[in-house]
């Protein structure tokens, strides 16, 4: 099992940026394309401007009811129509992270619906979450959407959505990079 | 915030090793001592046989009523009359992993009383959690244990009551290491 990705921000790559939009912390250093790739995570491209690396992990707050849904709603990454995406890097604050797993389970989804609203997007908007914190990154997340042109007005309400809910309160850092397929 | 460690065996260290005993899955080649260290995750100390590495990260199951009783009653690592220590690294299967988080939670605490069955030899025996599945290591968990000499007894119970656990069904790699405070 294989499950480290990089995102390398540079001047090349799969996935053209569109733009990048500091929502709050520190800014990434602007790029014209991002490659995504399987990684070992010690690996470095030296022609990249920045290196990010996600790994898929375990689920950490869904019920086996969710997750039942998840897997009977949702597409895989790659689909030929899905030519945009966005990455939305995140970091978490310490008072998050310093909660108990009950209390992040009911803001993540008795407060804050996170799986309730992705679901309501299910299948249009493809979804998957890298995680990093334990990889001692400088964000704890990479989220990361696909989806076809004709659906990118409900990607929007999407974000906008987790962007108001009670959790949002404790991101602290947020990037968010909108992309286009380029080769 | 820097919360990595490592545990390395060799010929030296702080720790001597009294047993080495495979409980399942392959066993790690046999050393004299463990020096448990601050790292970065990615040194390696050249005259170790070997290393493993580790993180202290966020809690994963206990609930905020559960953290209460733990912060209230468990003591500190390195107490001076700790001079006993276990080191026990530990591997999941695939089926614990695919689990959803609310199954987790019920075979960790509802049907095994991970955290009920540590509390009950609170203060006495110290314990500390690292996380290594995310750092690619071959085991999930690395548990130390630090106690009293007149207190082996009771870590022989602890460890018993959580081996005859549902939870530990799902255990596929297990290492018990004894160790005596050397230095």
């Amino acid at each position: 099992m294989h499950n480290c990705y990089a995102f390398d921000g540079g001047n090349a790559g799969d996935w053209r940026v569109v733009s990048m939009s500091p929502r709050c912390g520190a800014a990434l250093e602007s790029v014209e394309y991002i490659d995504v790739r399987r990684s070992d995570r010690r690996e470095e491209i030296p022609t990249s401007t920045w290196t990010l690396h996600g790994q898929i992990s375990n689920l950490r707050y869904a019920t086996r009811a969710e997750v039942t849904t998840l897997r009977s709603t949702q597409e895989a990454l790659g689909r030929p129509e899905a030519r945009q995406a966005a990455l939305i890097p995140i970091k978490k604050s310490e008072a998050w992270w310093n909660l108990a797993q009950d209390e992040r389970r009911s803001l993540f989804e008795e407060q804050s619906q996170h799986t309730a609203i992705g679901v309501s997007y299910l299948p249009a908007i493809a979804r998957q979450l890298y995680h990093c914190r334990d990889l001692r990154q400088p964000f704890d997340f990479l989220t990361w959407f696909e989806y076809a042109p004709e659906n990118a007005g409900a990607f929007e309400e999407l974000v906008t959505k987790l962007r108001l809910t009670t959790e949002w309160r404790y991101v602290e850092r947020e990037m968010d990079i909108r992309l286009e397929r380029y080769r």
